[in-house]
């Protein structure tokens, strides 16, 4: 997606560990209308794909599943990292560890907002490793749920988790995915 | 709001400590149809003043803010609850107590995305004591920037925000205020 490169070149950081920091526009601080646009270029990549439902996790996936399920007009479930007093106790579950935080951690959903009946489409902002993408998988099979497809809007190529996702049979879109970022230089696949 | 008051009494629940459980609409599952609804109508409530960005906490407030900042055609920023690797060390943060997790909690903006030009609506999903609301305040307050309003979807009027904010001179729209919720029985003010 040539705006969504265009932005990345403009006002994304390199910092160490592989971090490239798109905080300015995608997951602290977030252009609505770039986000729109990058949900309408999903719907567009899934257009022939049955979604019944839109499945992210909290909190930086929320705002573009929002935008593209405007689009698919369907709801949007983000699975919750924390304990909360209004949370189901009865949810599917399952741990994922995040690399940008250093943890381990249980992503849930209430059992009431996915079953068998579903056919849900993963989007976050990141794919890279795949944890996140396998823990809402894992959730979806423990719902019986079939699975869409899976959209990120930035992979990084050179991380493992596109191609583990691709090798297990999945429909993986990605809006663009950095084949490099070595000394500075973002290369686009 | 009418839309959202029948959405409440169709599908809410009361569970002990107050706890009005919205999940299936508006911060678990989310029905983003309602939310441009009430987008729209925090456009409406606050037509008449300045807004330079959005303001809002992880994670229940991001859908909700987005969905506004699209008719507000401003950005959204939404402080972030826990420490990443690609967080910004610059930051203005304060603390805050969330009483559905029970426990005390920092929020963080990066410096980047506030400053003293800016004037911002602060929106969240509820409004009940205040202590977020509060809190995104302090942090405009290092900011040194305006505070154009305070908007939630659902306030508690039986609990203090709302009096504590109004008293304080803030322009507070809720798009519903729930007044008691004794009995099961929810009544709108």
């Amino acid at each position: 997606m040539e705006l969504l490169k265009q932005r990345i070149l403009a006002d994304a950081n390199i910092y160490e560990g592989n971090v490239l920091k798109v905080d300015s526009f995608l997951n602290h601080q977030l252009d609505v209308f770039l986000l729109d646009e990058m949900g309408k270029e999903f719907k567009k990549r899934f257009s022939d794909s049955d979604v019944t439902k839109i499945l992210t996790v909290e909190a930086s996936g929320i705002s573009l599943a929002c935008m593209a399920a405007v689009y698919f007009k369907v709801p949007v479930i983000f699975a919750k990292k924390t304990e909360a007093l209004n949370m189901d106790e009865d949810t599917y579950n399952t741990k994922a560890y995040s690399y940008t935080r250093s943890e381990e951690y249980i992503m849930k959903v209430s059992k009431r907002y996915i079953n068998k009946e579903d056919s849900l489409l993963i989007i976050d902002d990141f794919l890279a490793n795949g944890e996140a993408a396998l823990g809402l998988i894992e959730i979806a099979r423990q719902a019986g749920a079939k699975i869409a497809g899976i959209g990120a809007a930035i992979e990084k190529g050179f991380q493992k988790g596109g191609k583990l996702l691709r090798e297990k049979g999945y429909k993986v879109e990605s809006l663009v995915i950095v084949k490099s970022m070595e000394n500075g230089n973002i290369i686009f696949d």
